[in-house]
């Protein structure tokens, strides 16, 4: 941040500046939004604790301290923090290989991630690393979460057959199949069909029966509920566990107790990395839910507030037992759309879920597997961004490609080998594009003090003046091709007798650059050609002051294309030679 | 190469190109060349195959069909190549995890490694990949050679004392101490003085004696002759071998014959990528040293072609049993400074070469060990650039930190970990330099058509026209810091109606770039803030023509900050706006 006082982060607002602030009129808001998303998140929490080969009620577990947490140190007024698909998709997939997906073992590990996720984003806050996460352009972001979904899709669909994994064969599934998978797909397939139609109808069905269209929207955030009870009572009325049916099994009544245990070093080398990944997925994730949530508000957020934040909620919790959360985009849709104003939304959230904890909470052990396959299915599918890749790729066919690759990445190489696929595949895209540089034989517009290419407009040049516009940086990935550019005008254009190199879109110039260019105009003075330089940044003239090339082998520096051309056109031992 | 013609490479000539044209002028020139430059790679090609732990004939039977091969498709007039010390120092490291050092498997997988590497390099020339060479910067090259340099400098220092490794402990060395020992050191100590003398001063004194400069330059590096003459004829006389002294031993007179053999999938899996690592030194090592010798005579070289050429003369050495050829640097002096005017040089010196072979080779049995190891001493010992890392450290910290970390890495962590380690840091300091822009807010020089920082010049600006000049391509590294200097500009300027980004110095906006500018424009258009660009470059134009940025959220687009300045001052609802 040293060469640019202006690139400091607009001073957040700093912690629980929403609290000291509070207005009265703002309660009613955040405890309508508090409890409807509450409703929303329990099913949506329990399914992705399934989804990450975790007992359900850890994803209630995770629903409590992590809405404090991020409400200490938040900086958006309207997220909503707790387990999420991608992130209880990239437990299971990093923790799999590690120890037997349900085992104890494997809930220490998953608490563990979320206590050194939460600590290394709470860690990269506290530095101001916010803007580690620019490493990841929109195509790797938008592949992996594509990739990442139907990654998840795949793994729900023996749970619509009432299985816990594919058969081995489809004969073998007949041969196996029981009322069990029958009743599994009795309540599944119309509870998709619902869902379905919840997401991409019900709202303007509402709206038509006279709801206002807020309302009905909330309602149709709010549709898996419905299959939620119907697949409860079904359940409970029908024994329908008692017949095959896979139900969630046994969940404990009361709350989490608050637990700290440390893992020694060797698990920490191991969950690294994972927790890495993890950090860095939810952060992006975050991120962007947070800055499209603040531009509905026309508020800001603060990236590295929101690491803080982020950390917290992990280390929240990892306390109470539960696995790495997130920043989601449904609930925090939801929790905006139902009126929440500051992070108490999410307080009170947290408290109707303990509520419920300490309650009703055993009620759902005969809640149907299916069901929360289900809201898994029709959460997620809206996720994998086709659209994202056709606009993509009709913008730029290469970074089309990255998405694709991120994206087959992820499912074929998984989590790592994805990501840092698509991370490779931009950073060389970006290589390759700056290696290959437009560089233009400049002429005078008639009549103006205008430069432009001699290829796309109608312009005067002088017959001993070449005049090239490098349109890059100079430095290693093109040295050699503007070189060779260099020479083939020298070529093309033999009567020259001075070079002038127009740097006004040379922002940088590196050693390997600077080489070129003393070797070239060594090779020039020879030729006895002169090199001149116009239209030089300013840092790029703080950092060439002092080198070998500028002081003896340019013959002359010009604040301006124009004033190049009138001193260097024609006369050229009769104008002195300008430096500055 | 599709977008611009310009980039296609100056029409190399061709192979043969100089026996076509050959002047029988030049053959005086190519005769003595050819003769000189074969007396001085006799001793260097024994030395290196002793530096890549191969028997000392196997270094002259890698000059012979090499040099040839070279001239067939070259398109440098007066490079020598053959083994060289980088190129065998990595055949000793790659390939020593994989055999014992001096076995016969491990001399076939050098064979094969040459092979592997040579049909690399010509796939490559033909599919005109030559580019790929410029992802190594100049502080990569540069750390990497000297940094190979000192692990060769440190190889030798044992047989300095005739041992073939590092004793265990000082003391053992004492108590193992034999007149063997005492013998290596008396006729090591007195050569290494004379060819450190013979570099430094040698050619002066000469030139003081009444030699002409070139005559006295080429006899200085001729030098190592007289220590292997003299080391060869004492060890005769004194029968110095049999009192301990370490001696080539037996070296089969007559040529090698020609063997193909083919390696199998398995073997060619893992020599895959230390053929790469090679090929890839070997062509930017051997372009380099090209292009020196090319720009000494105003000629030029094709790349592609070097790469066939290369391809040629390491598939070449294979054929005879040969190991890895790159050009060299002194002995391509040698042969420019003996005169040679064609690649017909080096076919005379490979004739010279085999004509050793048929005759004396067996006399240099006798030749000690310590006479090669200072030979090879005093040839490497210049490469480690230290005047290269002054130079670099100087122009950029971040450069000389790439350029270290680059020797350090292959000392530390091998030849595939020190270029791996030096590609990577130089990749990221060119991302995190991108990632940090430089924006300006540019106002107009007083009473001319030119716009320039505000912070550095004194300019006149307009109360209700903010402009912003990018200086830098917007991209996935950079779009969040480019979002935020603007917002803040924003709110040092709060009375902004009209924002103007001038993208003079922008080449390319990526898709990240494009979704932040397409909402930081939403946000804009709900504070009625207009959008204006000025000096979008073709290209850019070209590809955002079709965007909905482009078309629906910007308001104006000007072709000069001059012609935005006049329509936006002041007048902003008066004058219609102007798209192009």
């Amino acid at each position: 941040m040293r060469d640019n006082p202006r690139l400091q982060p607009p001073g957040g607002e700093g912690w629980l500046a929403w609290l000291r602030h509070y207005r009265l009129d703002w309660l009613s808001g955040d405890l309508v939004a508090g409890l409807v998303t509450a409703i929303m998140i329990i099913p949506q929490s329990m399914a992705y604790a399934m989804l990450a080969g975790l007992p359900v009620q850890i994803g209630l577990y995770a629903s409590l301290l992590p809405l404090l947490g991020y409400a200490l140190f938040g900086s958006s007024m309207s997220m909503s923090v707790g387990p999420v698909a991608v992130t209880a998709l990239m437990t299971a997939a990093l923790l799999g290989p590690m120890a037997a997906l349900g085992s104890a073992e494997y809930l220490q590990l998953a608490i563990w991630l979320a206590l050194l996720s939460g600590v290394l984003l709470f860690v990269l806050g506290l530095l101001r690393m916010g803007f580690l996460a620019n490493f990841l352009s929109h195509p790797v972001i938008s592949g992996f979460i594509s990739g990442a979904s139907l990654l998840i899709l795949f793994s729900q669909l023996p749970h619509l057959l009432g299985l816990s994994s594919f058969p081995a064969t489809p004969g073998q599934l007949l041969a196996d199949w029981t009322l069990g998978n029958s009743l599994a797909l009795a309540i599944g397939l119309p509870g998709l069909a619902w869902l379905i139609y919840a997401r991409i109808r019900l709202s303007s069905h509402l709206q038509q029966l006279g709801l206002a269209p807020a309302l009905a929207t909330l309602l149709a955030r709010l549709a898996p509920i419905l299959v939620v009870v119907l697949g409860l009572v079904l359940t409970l009325l029908g024994n329908l566990d008692q017949r095959g049916l896979p139900v969630v099994g046994s969940l404990p009544a009361g709350l989490p107790s608050l637990v700290w245990s440390t893992p020694g070093l060797g698990t920490i080398g191991m969950l690294l990395l994972p927790a890495a990944l993890i950090s860095l997925v939810s952060f992006v994730e975050s991120v962007s839910i947070a800055q499209s949530l603040a531009r509905r508000k026309r508020q800001s957020i603060d990236p590295d507030q929101e690491l803080l934040a982020l950390g917290a909620a992990n280390v929240g919790s990892a306390l109470t037992g539960g696995f790495a959360v997130c920043g989601g985009f449904s609930r925090s849709g939801v929790n905006i759309e139902a009126g929440a104003n500051t992070p108490l939304a999410g307080v009170i959230s947290a408290a109707v879920i303990a509520l419920i904890l300490l309650s009703i909470a055993p009620l759902f052990a005969a809640l149907p597997l299916v069901v929360l396959a289900v809201v898994i299915l029709v959460a997620v599918a809206p996720l994998i961004d086709i659209a994202g890749l056709r606009r993509t790729w009709r913008y730029d066919r290469r970074e089309g490609v990255t998405l694709l690759a991120t994206a087959v990445g992820v499912i074929v190489l998984g989590i790592e080998g994805g990501i840092v696929l698509g991370v490779g595949l931009s950073i060389v895209t970006q290589l390759w594009r700056g290696s290959r540089p437009h560089v233009a034989v400049v002429g005078r517009v008639p009549g103006t003090h205008y430069f432009r290419n001699t290829q796309r407009h109608l312009v005067e040049i002088e017959p001993h003046l070449l005049a090239l516009r490098i349109d890059e940086n100079i430095f290693f990935a093109n040295t050699r091709a503007i070189e060779r550019t260099i020479l083939q005008a020298l070529r093309d254009y033999p009567d020259t007798r001075d070079l002038l190199l127009i740097l006004s879109a040379v922002n940088h110039i590196d050693s390997t650059g600077l080489d070129m260019l003393s070797e070239l105009s060594e090779g020039l003075q020879e030729k006895t050609i002169g090199v001149h330089l116009a239209e030089v940044k300013g840092p790029v003239m703080d950092q060439l002051s002092d080198t070998d090339w500028l002081t003896g082998q340019v013959d002359g520096v010009f604040p301006s294309t124009h004033i190049a051309f009138n001193t260097l056109s024609g006369a050229r031992s009769a104008a002195p030679e300008q430096k500055q």
